[in-house]
C-alpha cells in the first residue's frame, strides 16, 4: 500500500536525536532513508547507555524504517559519493555543527550546483545564523537559554528540564514541518532550498503567551508546579497508590466537581463561584481537592469524575501507560522485532492518516545493512569497487 | 514575494489552542487561513485571562497571518456556508469534541462528497477512535496519562507539568507534519483523508527510549531534576544571580571542564575519569560543580565556559531572553502592532526557509474582521444577505 512520501529519497548525514528524528518522520510517512554513518562505529546513538543486548535504545528508537549506510564523510572520496547520492535524493538532512558540511563539500551550495531540486534540512542547537550559531548544543541549555525550564518547576524549587529531551523532538519537528513546505513548493516550482531549525528557536517558538504577557503586562512567568494562572483546580493530586491530574475549566465542571465530593454547597459559596475567585483561594481549592483524592485510590478517582464529565487522568509510569485500553487501542506502544536487541515496544506513530496510514515496515538497521543495495543499486558500484572502499574505510 | 504554501486555502473551525496552533503554521508559510468563530463571542481564547487592553493574549500569541470570520455552526444555514467554503478549500482543520462535525454535518465524509481532494484535519485530547475518543481533553490530563509528567520534576517531588501546554503544541505539530504529509499525496494523486491526531498520542511519540527501556530492560523512567541518565555533570546549578545550565557530554570535555575550574587533577581521578564513572559519582560531580558556580555571577560563568568550549547557558527567564543578542538576530522575538492590544511581542517562526522564509504580514485579526472579503469575495454574497445572515444571528 503506498503512503503519503512514498517515491521520496532522504539522505541523511545525522546522528543522535534531532537529525535522526527528522529521518524517521519522513520514514514513516514513507519515504526510502538512506541514514548515513561513519564506518566502524556509526552514529554514537548505538553505543549510548542504555543498551538492550550490546544496542543502543536511543538508536532503537528513533531509527524505524530506514537503511543504513556506511560512508566517510572526511575523505574526498566519501564526500563525492555522497555528491552523487544527493543527486538523485530529494531531501539531505543534516545536524552537523553549523560550517560542518560546507567545509566537507556537500553543503547546500555544493549540493544545489548539481541538483537544483534538492531540499536541505538543518538542525542544529542555536541554528545557521547569529553570534551563537558555531557553539555546540544540548537539550538542555536549549530548555534553558530558551525560557522553558525558568517556567517548568515547583514554586520554591530550581528550575526543571523536562524528563524527555524535548529541545530536540521540537527541533526535529519545526525541521519536519519546514522541509514538507518546501517539498509542497519544489513540487509547484521544481526549487529546492535550505530549511534551517534550531533547537533554540524551537523551545522559544512553544512558550505559548510568555513573550506578549511580558512586552504588555510586564509579568515573568514563574514555576508554579503544575498549575496554570487562569484555571483552579488544576493540578497533580496524591491519591492513595499514585498521582492523578485534574482540570475543572468552567463553572459548569466546578458544579459537577463538588457534586462528586458531596459537596455541593461549594458551588455557589463567594470564595468559589467564578474562575477568577477559585484562582484567587487556589489554597483552599487545591487543598479540598486533595483531601478529597487523599482517600482513594488512583483509579478510583479517574471513574468517579469521568462518570461526571471532570476532566481528569492519572499520571501513568511508563508500565501502566503501555497497558492502558486506550492506548492499546491506538496502537502508541507498537512492537518491533529486533535481529538483536529482540522483541521490543517502541513510540507509536502520530497522527494517524486515513487513506495513507504511516507504519513500521523495518526495524532499526544494523550498521551498514544496506551498503549493497544502496550501492550496487543506485549507484551501480561493482563487488570489486564496494571491497575495496571498504578496505579503505571509505564505506 | 511567494511563500511555500501560497495558493492553499484553509478553512479552520478551531478555538483555544491545539487547532488554532495548526491554522498559524500554514499561515505562516503562506496559507490563506479562514479562522471560523462563533458569532458574538469568538474563539474562547479571545476572553481567557491576561487581557492586553482587553485582548486575550493566548488568542494574541496563535492567530496571526490569518483572516477571521463568524459562522453559527450549531444552525443548518450556518453549516451549509461552510460547506460552501469546504468546496472552495483545500485543508480544513479543526479540534472540536470528536463526532461534532458530524453531527453538525460538516464531517470528513460529509466533506469529501462534495470535494474529493479536501484534506480534514482534526485534532483533540484522545483521537478520534478507542474507548476515551469522546472524553473531553486537557493539555494537562495529556501529559499525565502521556507519561511525561511522570518523569518530569525534582527525585522526591511530585510530578511537574511544564509551564506551557506542551500537548497542545506537539498535538499541532503533529496534525501539521501529517496535514502536509498528505498534501503532498494529494499533488501527486488528487485524493484527501482525514488526519487524525491527538494530544495523548504526541506527549507519547516524544518519551525517547522511555518504552523500550521498559520493554527492554524493565527500567521505568523516574524523576531526577534536571539530570538525564548518561551524563554528568549535566544539571542546572545556582550561581549568584541565578541559575545556569551546564552538560559536560564527553572525556575531552571534562578534561576542559576541570581545567577552567582550576582543578585539572580532576580529569584522571579515578572517580571520574569515565562518562559511567562520573554518574555513578554524580552527588560529588554535581557538588564540585555547584561550588565553582555558587561564588559567580551566570555572566561570568557562561564567558569561561563557552571560551573553553563546555556547553552551557543561563536559564532564561523571559524579559532575558528576549534581549539576547542571539535571539534577537535570529529574529525570534518579533513586534507585532496590534491595533487594540498595541505593540506587542509574539514567539518568533522557526524554522527560517531560505528561498520562501516565513514571516509576520498580519496581527492577530478582530471578530469578524474578513467577513466582507471572505463572504462577498469569495462566495458572491449581496450587502444584503450578509446583512440578513448577521441579524439573524448565523454570521
Amino acid at each position: 500500500m503506498s503512503k503519503a512520501l512514498s517515491g521520496i529519497r532522504v539522505l541523511g548525514a545525522t546522528r543522535m536525536l534531532a537529525g535522526p528524528y527528522v529521518e524517521m518522520l519522513l520514514a514513516d510517512m514513507g519515504a526510502e532513508v538512506l541514514h548515513v554513518e561513519l564506518p566502524g562505529g556509526g552514529d554514537d546513538s548505538r553505543h549510548f547507555a542504555p543498551l538492550i543486548n550490546g544496542e543502543g535504545s536511543c538508536f532503537l528508537a528513533s531509527n524505524r524504517n530506514k537503511k543504513s549506510i556506511t560512508l566517510n564523510l572526511r575523505t574526498p572520496e566519501g564526500q563525492e559519493i555522497f555528491r552523487d547520492l544527493a543527486k538523485i535524493s530529494d531531501i539531505v538532512v543534516e545536524n552537523n555543527r553549523p560550517g560542518t558540511m560546507d567545509k566537507w563539500n556537500i553543503g547546500y551550495e555544493h549540493l544545489r550546483e548539481i541538483n537544483t531540486g534538492i531540499i536541505m534540512t538543518s538542525v542544529s542547537g542555536f541554528g545557521q545564523t547569529g553570534p551563537y550559531s558555531k557553539r555546540p548544543g544540548l537539550d538542555i541549555v536549549a530548555q534553558a537559554m530558551g525560557g522553558m525550564m525558568f517556567m517548568t518547576g515547583e514554586k520554591d524549587g530550581p528550575p526543571v528540564r523536562t524528563g524527555n529531551a524535548m529541545g530536540d523532538f521540537l527541533g526535529g519537528l519545526y525541521a519536519t514541518y519546514g522541509t514538507l513546505s518546501a517539498l509542497y513548493y519544489r513540487e509547484k516550482t521544481g526549487l529546492g532550498q535550505h530549511v534551517d531549525a534550531a533547537l533554540l528557536d524551537s523551545i522559544i517558538a512553544v512558550l505559548e503567551n510568555v513573550i506578549p504577557n511580558y512586552v504588555g503586562l510586564g509579568r515573568i512567568t514563574e514555576r508554579m508546579g503544575s498549575r496554570i494562572p487562569g484555571i483552579a483546580p488544576y493540578n497533580c493530586y496524591l491519591a492513595k497508590d499514585g498521582y492523578v491530574a485534574i482540570g475543572v475549566s468552567s463553572n459548569a465542571l466546578w458544579k459537577r466537581f463538588v457534586e462528586v465530593l458531596g459537596r455541593p454547597e461549594l458551588y455557589d459559596d463567594p470564595k468559589f463561584n467564578s474562575p477568577s475567585k477559585r484562582v484567587e483561594n487556589v489554597e483552599e481549592v487545591d487543598s479540598i481537592t486533595q483531601n478529597w483524592v487523599a482517600e482513594k485510590n488512583v483509579n478510583d478517582v479517574v471513574e468517579l469524575l469521568n462518570e461526571a464529565g471532570v476532566i481528569c487522568g492519572p499520571v501513568y509510569s511508563v508500565d501502566q501507560l503501555i497497558n492502558d485500553p486506550h492506548v492499546k487501542a491506538r496502537n502508541m506502544a507498537p512492537e518491533i522485532e529486533h535481529p538483536i536487541a529482540g522483541k521490543l515496544r517502541v513510540s507509536g506513530i502520530t497522527p494517524k492518516l486515513s487513506l495513507t496510514p504511516a507504519g513500521i515496515e523495518t526495524p532499526p538497521p544494523s550498521l551498514g545493512q544496506h551498503n549493497e543495495e544502496v550501492y550496487k543499486g543506485l549507484l551501480n558500484f561493482s563487488d570489486e569497487r564496494l571491497k575495496l572502499l571498504a578496505e579503505r574505510g571509505i564505506i
